[in-house]
């Protein structure tokens, strides 16, 4: 099976198989455009991806693009091939930012199957997918493992071989990629308003950023269209009317971006996110609602004299304002609507 | 009559006469800032508009502006001029998109009144108009003819004389343009998912394009007011509230660009749109309506031994999966919004 | 007191002192892409800054950033240190434009209190503050003054000596930048399809510009994240439920905006804003209203033989078209959002 023979409404669990290999659909050069619709769709500002003159001053050729903004559009191309008929997006792990992208790049993807589960009521399984997206000089920029469950065509079908691939917990130290030339003392005061570096954040430490973030049908649905996502729950009302939810889903990903934007507030030096660990979107988040997000930090790694890493966990929150969720506890409230676990580099004084 | 003395509340339909010239306000640079708002307000995944490594491949110099986004820019100048007191939007004809527009190209619009027709009421009348489009070197980019039906300031008013243009059915294969240096093989399943070409196409063939799109107020108002088009139907509820339809009215063209988005699922090597033959806005679209699309071949031509025309009819529907809607139907049901005939570049193989 | 250490929750009256300075967080790079939303989020349609071909014509070294636009910029970036706990943004005085900013600039914004003033409540105060906005040249793009009512942390904490700031009632004449180069005949009916300038308005003359425009919730909470403007009655529907509005402010920068995108209608060859003389806020704007706008001219002053200064007074006018409004009642009704008064530069024929 090739892509080229794609049927037009996606792929079922029957169709996949370990080894199978896409070539997704649409390269896509980010520019300035992209740019600003991220920061207008989410409120981002994290400094290095906002001027030129930061990101100069930390060692980068150019301004580089939010990793979330390249996330989402390299995330967005895997969708037809991989869960176009996905049931749920079961979570993420060992994603990787390995090159940053700058304005003017053409980012293409490309996906493996890297395992596969029927589930035990034989309607539905779970593909395991590795995924890779470079830019237009083949250099990789972001790798990722991902888990859906997919509707069996026929539930009578014969149960494949259970291949489930090991998946690192979290990223290891060693595979966090710094960017090149980095100066990362540059970034401070002067340019977030806050001298607050690696030094002064201590493992178990809780942010509860201050600000929330009303999400209406139009912006969720442009950022999702900016991505190139299809999945139809995002977008279609006439199909989602009759689903348990009775309406559109907000994507995902946009409430990890809109999460990272509130934590500028507490987290002002953050240069950029080398890894994304593990994460789970635990209940639908859907416009009308408001976003808070919550950071607890699980983790903190010297790399260098000048640069840290900080591993965080970060909660988004509906509805609820930060300070009332208790992040230790193991039967979170249903406003909890998204647990991520990343790491940043920040600046180490 | 100068357009400098242009009444503030526009023109009425004793105000045309034949051989009138307009040059219309507000030249407009387009830029990657536009490119990107348009993928984000319709989704659209064509691949030549979307990536420079494709338009490359394919011969451009640059990556060129997705023509429907030239369309809606240039249209969008001739508003004030032409349709502002517009009571409809009858039809399009000979729409010839005749050189690509590059990111930073600046477009500018003129009209000519090429036909005049009162209606036997009195009250209204058609104006005929074409339209030219051109870029910073005067070159044009694209021509189209419009008829719009106008109110007459005063019913009394003595009629005009009756002249009607002839326009064509459909522009001839000889009027359209193959951009320069075109390689149409180089767009295929590596750049596309899909290896379905000119050559696999079949007239009568009937594509139902699967996803639908939900369309909410702030997106085809960003649409519209993107385009500069200040056409009050579309923004100005406190206007609308006492119309018939109570509400805003989504601009059609927006419906066309959703249309064209959407059936990127089953033409994906689309290289561009080379014509709009005819046209008609069926039904309105309101906010909230879901549109989908459903396309027909009518015609293919073969023009070079590597690229070939198709003639596709286009429908847009809403609130209506797409295989349910009859296209040989004389008597459309009203979830058919948009009718369109258009004319496409595709590779031969 | 640094920057460094300002509270996450924001700053209250006791924690201002005069002379106390800021230095903003987040340099920003105003790109293409911000202007494609620029004019999407307000249809604005001033030539000088939506073509290259009319910048160049006018002697601009490049297609200059609508005034507004950097002004919101640079606005958005004082919100957390000076207005985050703001109970009325009370009005603005002596803006002035004093250099082009061209896509690709960074600003950077500094503030300075400038005045206190307890209310006799004892549980707000006024502060005066001087804001700067720089490009990456480190030249001075825009400075104006502003004032806020910020709430007390303690109704007990002592008084601080009152500091009043002289403002001007408007910016002098000689106070007015003019463009480097600029030739300002090069405006006209060419571009703008009107040749009214600056030797047709009087003083008095009172213009309603015809068209109006619906704000939806999506499009001006767009329009504040991309300002990155923080202030959270903007944003987050969970916190404003239980004001005394129940929902959302919309941002009056943004009908300010609005405003002057309509106000092209009847003044279409306006080059840029030179300064805004003062403004207020009159009554909130929300979510479904629809803007209208209106302008009269207060004073003309010519400032070459080719170029003069118009004064105007621009209103914003919800739900009620502009013809209703008496602009000289001192009892203007509660549809009046905006009263601002602002000097542009005009040709002169």
């Amino acid at each position: 099976m090739t892509t080229a023979l794609r049927p037009l409404t996606g792929y079922f669990f029957e169709d996949y198989s370990v080894g199978q290999h896409f070539v997704h659909a649409t390269p896509r050069t980010i520019t300035a455009g992209d740019v600003a619709l991220y920061i207008a769709l989410t409120g981002a500002r994290q400094a290095p991806h906002c001027a030129a003159t930061v990101a100069q001053a930390l060692g980068y050729p150019d301004t580089p693009v939010d990793d979330m903004l390249v996330f989402h559009i390299a995330f967005g191309k895997t969708v037809p091939d991989v869960s176009y008929n996905a049931v749920a997006n079961l979570g993420y792990a060992d994603v990787r930012f390995t090159s940053p992208v700058y304005a003017g790049d053409t980012i293409r993807c490309e996906s493996t199957v890297i395992g596969l589960k029927e589930n035990s009521n034989r309607k539905t399984g779970v593909v395991y997918v590795r995924s890779t997206a470079y830019n237009q000089r083949e250099e990789q920029v972001l790798t990722w493992a991902r888990w859906v469950m997919i509707n069996k065509r026929h539930q009578e079908s014969p149960a494949q071989d259970t291949v489930v691939p090991m998946l690192p917990r979290h990223v290891a130290e060693h595979d966090l990629v710094i960017p090149a030339g980095l100066t990362p003392r540059a970034l401070g005061p002067a340019f977030t308003a806050s001298a607050r570096n690696w030094t002064n954040y201590e493992v178990g430490e809780i942010i509860d950023h201050p600000a929330g973030m009303t999400i209406d049908e139009s912006d969720h649905t442009l950022a999702t269209k900016l991505y190139q996502n299809t999945a139809r729950v995002h977008f279609d009302q006439h199909h989602m009317k009759d689903s348990r939810f009775g309406r559109r889903l907000v994507y995902g990903g946009h409430i990890i971006s809109i999460c990272r934007a509130l934590s500028f507030d507490g987290l002002e030096n953050v240069i950029s996110i080398a890894a994304i660990n593990g994460g789970s979107h635990l209940n639908p988040t859907f416009a009308g609602d408001t976003i808070y997000a919550k950071s607890v930090v699980l983790d903190k790694q010297p790399l260098s004299d000048e640069l840290g890493a900080l591993r965080l966990r970060l909660m988004g929150i509906k509805n609820d304002p930060p300070g009332q969720v208790v992040v230790q506890s193991h039967d979170l409230p249903p406003s909890v609507v998204l647990d991520l676990d990343y790491t940043v580099l920040m600046p180490r004084h």
